[in-house]
């Protein structure tokens, strides 16, 4: 499914793609993928992720997921992930971009506005404001939205990290019908900024094999590059 | 001098007062002085700082002032420097005054205006946008703003920090003159934001003792003790 006209637009691409979507659709896949095809075309590629694409990166990367996970205020951790996103934008991605390289991102400002807007419920309107500062006018020309339903996705990080049935069915779930509802609005949320925002976004069906969901996204990589070139 | 017609204010007072102003005016000197005077005064004084003033902001401090002083995208300094102060006012401020005491921070947004904006040129409306996100409405009943001239200043600057005269006397005027220029860029920023910001701020003439600082801003504290017991 296609939203914004992705297809036809790509009007000045500056080399800049976005891969998001909740935990566990396959965006690592995905790149994995596509890394190698872009260098089949000839691509200088820099594949990238926030949080932790810059060296300050790493630290907050490991200040907002490890040290300090669910401590600190919400407001800051949305600054946080800004301040990340500011250093990799004017470091990293803008630099990468200038010296002719194509850049691949493994999130950008839309997992901050679904996590912490749509999920937790803080003011989308500051998220936004901050993140639109942060990102200082570093728009994708793409972002490859990988979309599945909770279950799914429930069902897949579950695979990578068991989680613990010690404390009882009950709890269990709890805890599931909890984690069903957040993945529920983060999954909404996406889809909401892939109508909402001016940019591209292309939908895909995360409940496919790896290699379907690259021969999905091909055609429209295809075309990008030739505009690209052009 | 008074800006903003502090004395006939503090119509309804939480408890907070900032002190802010260049390097070297004596921040830390005066909220030497006020801490035990209000605590005379039978209150339960919260004395803070920013960067630093949570455990978080001892982490973003270090990483600022230290790792990576003069590396970071100057956007990126201030989406830190926003995310100190969020946190600071979530987790320290607010609680603070919620459970009764008074609060005095060293520093607080004008300080990000004045270095990032005024100091090094960065877009004003952006930080002022993200620091307004950041504070979530906690503005200082007070501002205490110590004025000093770039030449009282970078004198006390001195005394506490000798700056190397080994790579010559020219260099060394080269030096003096742009550290002058920038902190004549700071003072102006502080004393326009005075004039422009809707809350009080009480203009102190820093060249003075510490003492003479302390019986000027002396009367204007009473009056808000007066205002916050009523």
């Amino acid at each position: 499914m296609l939203i914004n006209n992705a297809y036809s637009d790509f009007a000045s691409p500056q080399g800049f793609i976005v891969v998001d979507g909740v935990n566990g659709a396959g965006k690592g896949t995905l790149l994995g993928k596509l890394v190698p095809y872009l260098e089949s075309r000839n691509k200088k590629v820099v594949l990238t992720r926030e949080p932790g694409g810059t060296e300050l990166g790493i630290q907050l990367r490991a200040l907002l997921l490890e040290e300090r996970a669910g401590k600190l205020a919400p407001i800051t951790e949305v600054m946080l992930f800004a301040a990340d996103r500011a250093e990799h934008v004017a470091t990293k991605i803008r630099p990468a971009l200038a010296g002719g390289a194509v850049v691949l991102s493994d999130r950008y400002r839309y997992s901050t506005a679904a996590f912490q807007g749509y999920g937790r419920g803080l003011d989308l309107k500051k998220i936004n404001q901050i993140n639109t500062v942060a990102i200082d006018g570093m728009v994708p020309d793409l972002v490859l939205l990988l979309d599945l339903s909770p279950e799914d996705g429930l069902k897949r990080l579950r695979g990578r990290k068991q989680i613990s049935t010690a404390s009882g069915e009950e709890e269990r779930d709890t805890f599931e019908r909890e984690e069903l509802a957040f993945h529920q609005r983060l999954r909404s949320g996406f889809l909401r900024m892939a109508e909402e925002f001016p940019e591209p976004f292309l939908k895909v069906d995360a409940s496919q094999t790896p290699e379907q969901i690259f021969q999905f996204v091909r055609p429209l990589i295809d075309i990008w590059l030739t505009k690209l070139s052009s």
